[in-house]
């Protein structure tokens, strides 16, 4: 049984990390915070979240945190989680990261895309990037862990496959996401109002989205050279799911069923990867609430592109429960613990 | 380890318990039947249901069936679940029905309301209506559970404590029931086509609901004389969830908390019930996916009337949750085996 | 052609009044103030409005707005429209108030729902309620018109021919209100945040909802005896719409076609109320967009309750378009005028 | 005042014809068919269609209609479009086509597309395609118009300028698509069911929806050349709406403004389109219930490609409103006649 602790438990991510941890049986949640709610009890910010009695959410203080967990999930804001990541890491804790401060390995890449400088580069240079699909091994051993972005994971793992094959060209990829609202954050904001978002769908931060570099540092590495991809995120009028559908123009001709064949084999023995059967195709829907992510794939032949389509519950495989997949890896226990759970569907 | 038979296994209810015994450690789902994918793999109509491997549907044949399982939950339409009913229970099965031919003990209401007479008399008398918090001890020992209707689940639960006490005048009972569309089944029909239902709000067969004389029969034995109540139930653009607001008169004066305090005094030790506090109204997207009744309370001493509200889950603690935890009490099982899982939020 | 201004002309009511004024033959908009919004062309903010060209927002400077226009429609939070009101009635032009402020004819009753002094005892003397169903002929000779709010109108309407021909007991009558988003207006507040309103359900404000003293204002005149009412609102999750259950005792036998015939003889010629055949009932998404109100009519013989269901659009019949057909019956134009779209549905 | 005939007024397309219909000062709808509702009233059928008094459906009898009216839109099933438009046309009627039947002009496309023959050659060489913005001249003069598909126009409206100033390499053209629901027709199936489409999202047709060679068709037009495109499909959880987002490579660099520049030159003065600033881009809530498409642009300089966002609504701009627009073209009338409504927002 592990102490866990949860530094900013009072958002969408902090609450999906409850909801999940509450079903592990070799955890407990010693302590959470969250600035606006310190001093309340969870149980009546959240009625549904009972189950935690008399847990108490208390301020960020580092130092008095300390002695209290084994594991910390830090789900801060960008730019909020560098100091304390680096401080719960240097005391000798693990640290799973679910902020963008340690994804980046290149500083100037991050000080580019997210305005500030990265103040623990010997940290930084710690930090496993926690997409077991690549890293598994380095996860294991890893005590710093920085878990992917929401979109990145999406797209990676549907790319993962076709890009390190060597069967399309990464310079002609164009990502087209769409991520349910849930993917914005709790908080008070027109923009994410009901009535500006329901019934509604657009694009957003065209060109200039923040997962941008994310996705091009990982697809580089695969590709084994540097590449810049069209991302363009969209808005959709559900609380969770992303599903991104993805265009590679292909080097080699190849069917559907052959490309089909090389994702089933990297992906056969992967626990939360689904590759569907010709001609079907994913559903956030069918990943809600859940740690997977579902692959659909169609060669069209009369353009020479693949197309790949990727959905993945944006607040589980997209968030807590791969960061709960990275602590189960980094604390040598069975990989599906406490990500066993069915879709809820409908 | 128990082997557990669903008989209508591809209806949305059928396809709730598959999730829901899923994390069930006791249970062994043994055979599935459908009429209309029967031949088909789960895991193939439904890529979510993959843990459930090369099970396939097949048909209803009630001999064949009767070996491959200790316990039979049956999700079969009204009238198409008498017989088989009958059939396992005489054979030494626990059965679990999911359906309505088991629970109005007077058979000529039964006749009235369904349109068709009731076939095994005998078999129906022992019959033990699934509400746990009132017939807790007779489900123990029961084999055969009519498993209540959701909207009674939702009414019952809110009346209880109130007509039990003799609180309120049990003939001005008005109950204005909402609730989600998956309780229409799962159905090629215009009705509940997507641009048929969203956006959209309507009540429906008022004053005539089948599940009128399932809520009567219930408060009429909580009162200990006929009561008849207005019901009225209406369609949301959601998934899941009951929301029944409910209006009684009250016989002496009351103020808010001390009606609280005999709501918590009723429901304090039951494992899915949820009494929230003074000002605190119960929202259907707390109890999602879950086994819990959320209830709150208001007295309106300006009209002497006291309004109770409450939350359930049509699928879960208004059918197939609360079949498990029926199952779970005939079983000698824990109670909240299997029932766990927190409320997905959002 | 008419001048007309809009006070307070960026929330959902404000855009409604815009929407439906550019479809209005006899009107020209020649002012439009918001304070968040003040310098900001209406198109570049909504570039749905493009039609409207170069207005912009100003700052509520009645002085300077006075001869702008010669009809005000002020869309101001509740208190805000007190001197405005008052200043554009003294100074001789057609005011309609879309707030609170004017409705209540009981100071004291203003002052103890709202919180606060009503400053202008002698301008609200001659503030007529614009229900023109009730008040039509005291509308036509109006300066001053108290446009009703949204579930006041739903309930009102759903009352009027049974409460003023004696059928029901007023002291028995249960509201039970269901409204859209956009009745909380356009505002960032995490309680009306999609993640927060989506699949979810509740009720809220149960026996203190400002609007009830408005309802039963307008009931005790139609009763002509004080009355008090059991109203509770819900916060639905979809944009549009107030859907409202009634139930009231009656006082004489009758069954369910003699009370239609009665509100067809009511409302046969109400160009804005559509009276549903028998078995059929109201739905939000018929009257979307449109000033239609809808009732539907169910007489419960087991209980000897009418019950009976009302279906607005919040912000046309419940605001906006109720408000411009007050203007219409002011100035003398038809009563349709510009009121006469169709639903859009789906 | 022309008379106005709509075969198949029962589905979506064709209520959204009786609505802008209803709106058209030039316009009486003398004779409305529907093979399933045929007999009854359509303010029965549909409440909200009570403006149109006794107006009644009938059967599809082409002789029986042909001195009823003097336009005839077709809203037809594809393929039983073919023989009537045949019979109007040849009749001398003006005859709009809302089916595909009359669109693709090589036939052995259509054969291979849409799986029959086509019966009619001679009259689809007399066929106009009925997209204004390119055809307007033509549409004036024509007797027969094959009204464009949704996906169709909302694509082609988005890449017109861009193809046709040889600005992109066509052959590069990806086209991601999301439709709401009603773009899949009213109708009982299940997988058009509320709980099916809600809170889910999914491509479907890859590389195989019809609309494909009909996008194509158009675009080698503008491109003087044979031009294959990547189109995806989605469905949305909405009612009403299309927005698709395109991508092409750049042939020549330029930047945002200047290709916006070229954009606004283009439609600067079409009724129908309008162009956003730089950093804005389409939300299908504010065309929603309008002929109106909205368009924003952004050059990705890191990949040198353009990329495109255009919404519409599909039962509008991408049918029934786009019909009307090319009625109107067709009978000299104002083009924004009937069609002048603005968005209806929330």
């Amino acid at each position: 049984m592990i102490r866990v602790a949860i530094c900013g438990g009072s958002g969408y991510t902090g609450i999906e990390l409850l909801r999940i941890l509450a079903g592990h049986p070799d955890v407990k949640v010693s302590a959470v915070t969250s600035e606006k709610s310190a001093g309340k009890k969870l149980a009546v910010l959240f009625p549904h979240l009972q189950k935690y009695g008399d847990l108490t959410y208390e301020h960020l203080n580092t130092e008095k945190l300390l002695g209290k967990a084994d594991v910390f999930f830090l789900a801060l804001p960008h730019g909020a989680s560098q100091e304390a990541v680096h401080f719960f890491f240097r005391s000798g804790k693990k640290v799973i990261d679910l902020s963008a401060d340690y994804r980046l390995r290149n500083t100037d890449t991050y000080r580019e895309w997210y305005g500030l400088p990265h103040e623990f580069v010997k940290t930084l240079r710690k930090a496993v990037y926690g997409l077991p699909e690549i890293y598994r091994s380095k996860i294991r051993k890893a005590s710093l862990i920085a878990n992917p972005g929401c979109y990145p994971t999406s797209a990676i793992l549907g790319l993962l496959p076709a890009i390190k094959s060597g069967m399309v060209d990464p310079s002609s990829v164009v990502i087209d996401s769409k991520s349910g609202t849930s993917g914005a954050g709790r908080k008070a904001d027109l923009a994410v109002s009901f009535c500006e978002v329901n019934e509604a769908f657009r694009a957003y931060a065209i060109g200039t989205h923040r997962h941008t570099p994310e996705i091009e540092q990982e697809l580089s590495a695969l590709a084994g050279k540097d590449v810049a991809v069209d991302f363009t995120p969209h808005l959709l009028p559900v609380d969770r799911g992303i599903l991104t559908t993805i265009y590679a123009k292909m080097i080699k001709r190849a069917d559907t069923s052959s490309i089909l064949a090389l994702y089933n084999k990297k992906y056969g023995s992967e626990p939360f990867v689904r590759v569907l059967g010709e001609g079907q195709y994913p559903n956030i829907k069918n990943v809600r609430g859940t740690n997977f992510c579902e692959i659909g794939i169609k060669v069209n032949a009369r353009t020479n592109t693949l197309i790949i389509v990727s959905a993945i519950d944006n607040l589980v495989k997209g968030a807590s429960g791969q960061a709960v997949h990275n602590m189960n890896l980094m604390m040598g226990f069975e990989e599906e613990r406490g990500l066993g759970g069915l879709a809820l569907l409908p």
